[in-house]
């Protein structure tokens, strides 16, 4: 069995990491840390996991992390950089659910995310975690910088457009919508159900942190940079990610094939017959990103659809897809679920 | 007193209209039918309107509408069309709240709601009941088509830029989002709560009967044929528009004062201060359209940020606007309520 | 026209008096204050009521509550006992939406509330401003200790069964659900959307602080101590209270006519026809209460269904109705809106 | 192997049972019936299952249900009784999650569904599915009675207590309240998400169908009618029952340790600490039927809180449940996945 511990496991990516690996065959959770909740029962915070789970918050302190085989950070950002470098040098493998070691520009990073960043050294080292794109890197990576829940679904449903070679990368738009779960189980007005339910509204129009992580994503696959209108938006429902992409075609291609056939071989990507639209429930719980490609009137514009939990592929499922890949295990242990509809 | 009449008041639009006129100073309901529900307290199928009104719904053929003088349509499409000529002839004016009066190109009406259209002839007479742009023409109509949900949010949120000419009009992209009520009140799967709750879609994205609407709308305010895309989707929440408004921007321009200066004397345009996001629960239960504009990161690429009450300045509000104008009321007089928050 | 204050005006009862007084006739909003909020628009926090309301939140400290003619307190519990002294000296009236003057036994007061009470005496003066109970007081008042939500419901469901004499009152079960906005706006895990959308519990069975409230309303109007079973819960919606209130009966008698009766002259009470089943929707947004009868097969069970919104006549709108009898204006001014609906 | 067959699979109880079938590791789904979309990839129509399932709705005509070992019908009322008969003779196992089978008395059942039944000798033989009280019986049955949603709540509930014969029988309290989805997968009005959603109310206050079921249930437990009053209530979530159960003790007892004891060796039914609150999430997608006790005050009104995910204790799980029992399978097989919270 592999030995896992899990930093900072009170927020929504901590509860659903423990979904999944409670259920997973391979894996044992030695300990999970929480400053604030030290001593209690998990399944007491979380009442979803009695009778899955027989383990106490433990004191970070107390945690003795580096006896682990590998650790999930599912903490805020700026905690992982601090503590990453010690396990690394003890053998333990990392993996990052916040933004710390995603971005590889020192500088940009610390514009979009105000604070210094305290081990520039290891962003180099970092492996972007998106299988899709990164698999065979991820297989021997020491550290894993787990990708945010919009660029997942972004980056996956601009992905074969731009490798293709067959838009214009200068004005892609990504208007892209939400869950609340999103912005995570931290006390807050504007995310209460009173403030948030029976409502819609964008927020973070002129900038939003994820825009230079899909930005350099986009980038890495064009070979040159790309321009993106980013525009995030807040959905009254508790998860789900649907990423609505427009980009501007400069040839004529079958772009449903071109989808299929890029896609062919990835098991958590899953595109849609012509003519549909995927619905975010269809992914509920799950690892899928389901897409669908429409060219409308048959004008020079594609309209992508791309859907995925944003807890699921948009963190927790996808940050053990990627362990699986690293212990070379079967990519798909312990995520396989079958969506919950309705 | 102005006696009204309603056609078809058993939907959303038609008990939201009732919710406006019960109030509104200078009105008398003198009849509204509805052949499933005749005979009915109009307050027994709509509880809410106990103590406000004291009507039966009616049968049509009893209702003698020829005596009022004004009609309103909350109908499906395809019934206005029928009884508006006998109405108009004997001096009653109408409004239209549905789309047989809309697109000036019958061929066009006929592809997409596919049906022969009864009076072409009146097509030509109606008035599209957009105040902000056909305010005087209004003021003198026997016919209003009043304009749809969707088409409201973008024509206002476009307009201005539109009217500037500094965009290119050939790449338009309308990324809008409804609640559910605008769907109607009808029996149906897919809009059920178990459906539509805590999930989120597009639809319609190969075409939708919105389209050559705001296409019209939008190639009138440009004087030449605009290109849009336009993808609406389905947001679990019951009322209220956002439209999320793309154009690339072909000269550079002070964006907020141009809508300011646009909409500085309408009433019900309100545009904030630069740098806010308008939320659709900002508007709910009232007759505001509520507008902000964004050009992210300076770009070259505007942001129009547009958000609507579809039941209210989306259709029975609008409505209530159009019949003041047109009976020379005050254009506020009974849909100047303060929005329901939260 | 009458100068009015409202302290603490940034949580949901103050946006929902200001709905209100910004379209009563009689009233100029003199001022509202916020600690922590001073000097930012009013119209910034609530944006549904930009183009009503033109003023700042305002310090405290800079307030000038004495030079008012009346002035809410929308404050957390514990602050109007602090104030209201120098106030009532002053000659300005009072109404007091929290719980500080509600509990006449000062000792159960402080422990349910956990602090010492800052003035016993005015608890002694202050009228508990339920308008269908204390009418007559109301009007010649000072001090109005503004019912809770939960027991405005309870109360004026129960009361014509206990006036009657027809029910066991040692066994009164009161379950009750709650909207959202009923824990007010204030930062807290437990209200966020993701954790109180697509839920359902029950909280506060052992104990809750309505529970003494209620108990001295129903004794009150016995004549003699009550037994009452109190579960409040918490329902995925916005707004909106629904009692259902259970009684065994000791007497055969109609209990339709006997509710219709005593609610006769009641414009905010509204008995449904024997059968029906209210919906806290249908009184969205509105002062009413609406009750609905029911003694399933005939048995001995009474089963009294009471609605109301907990914003309104839960809170400011009923906070409205007293204010409007203290000063003797019509009881209906400014607080007679249509319920929206859906 | 076991082959399956589901008759009349596109309503939630159908995609429930599939959902959990198609990770089933002992069962092998022969066929699944549906008049309506015969023909159609059982995935297009719950896109949840594209990747896990490879099969078409097909003619019930069609279906060979005779060569399943077993067949569940997922049915309206009235059917299951019509061919059930010819499958049992035909040496296939049944499990009927409709109503057919629940009510041994003919008269009271024809009189609450009314219609004639096809097969009242079967009534006789079928067993009521709940293995928490039938377990032994289950395992040798031809044919299932699946319970009702509200009845497995209820009676799991109420059961401890009625078997200690320690609470007054004749005036039980059940206030139930349920997500949408129980009401089924079908067009109609009420439960339209602009209808049900930010909305509470109670409704088949004079009779619902599932009270002979439930007071069957208890008078069995009890040996003796009791008396009950049910009352249900329409939540605005798309799962979940909570039951909120109310009864007067007359014998003073450790409520707490009597519940843990009852069920200390149910794996589907978990007793929370004392003063904890169940919440339906906690059970989202499983088959837990999650229990608190409480007595308010101390008083002598026990105060009993359940809740189930409707579709899987009270539908389909507990249909697998019975299945597993029947197949001689270990009883949690394929039911046991962890809740999905948030």
């Amino acid at each position: 069995m592999i030995n896992i511990g899990i930093v900072g496991g009170t927020g929504y990516t901590g509860v659903e990491l423990l979904r999944f690996l409670v259920q997973h065959p391979k894996v044992n959770i030695q300990t999970i840390t929480s400053r604030s909740e030290a001593g209690m029962d998990v399944s007491e915070l979380f009442t979803n996991l009695r009778g899955h789970i027989n383990l106490k918050f433990s004191n970070p302190a107390d945690a003795k992390l580096d006896t682990c085989d590998l650790v999930f950070f599912a903490t805020p950002n700026g905690i992982a950089m601090q503590e990453t470098e010690a396990l690394l040098n003890a053998g333990v493998k990392v993996i990052d659910l916040a933004a710390d070691f995603r971005i590889k520009d020192i500088a940009e990073w610390e514009k979009w995310y105000g604070m210094q960043h305290a081990c520039p050294n290891l962003v180099a080292e970092a492996v972007y975690g998106l299988p899709e794109i990164n698999r065979e890197k991820i297989k021997t990576a020491r550290l894993i910088a787990n990708p945010g829940c919009y660029p997942t679904a972004v980056q996956l449903g601009f992905l074969p457009l731009i490798e293709a070679g067959i838009i214009d990368t200068d004005h892609l738009i990504a208007d892209v919508k939400s869950g609340v779960s999103g912005a995570g189980r931290k006390a807050a007005v504007h995310t209460l159900h009173a403030e948030a339910s029976d409502n819609f509204k964008a927020y973070g129009v002129p900038g939003h942190r994820h825009l230079p992580e899909i930005k350099q994503g986009l980038s890495n696959i064009a070979g040159k940079p790309v321009g993106l209108t980013f525009v995030p938006h807040l959905v009254p429902m508790n998860r789900g990610i649907h990423a609505t992409l427009y980009a501007k075609l400069t040839k004529k291609i079958n772009l449903q094939a071109l989808y299929e056939k890029r896609y062919v071989d990835e098991t958590f990507v899953d595109i849609l017959p012509s003519g549909m639209h995927p619905e975010t429930r269809s992914v509920r719980g799950s690892n899928i990103c389901r897409i669908a490609i429409h060219q409308p009137q048959e004008g020079d514009t594609a309209v992508i659809l791309s859907v995925t939990d944003n807890l699921v592929k948009g963190a927790a499922g996808q940050a053990i897809q990627n362990m699986n890949l690293m212990l070379n295990l079967p990519e798909t242990m312990g995520i396989d679920q079958v969506p919950l509809l309705p």
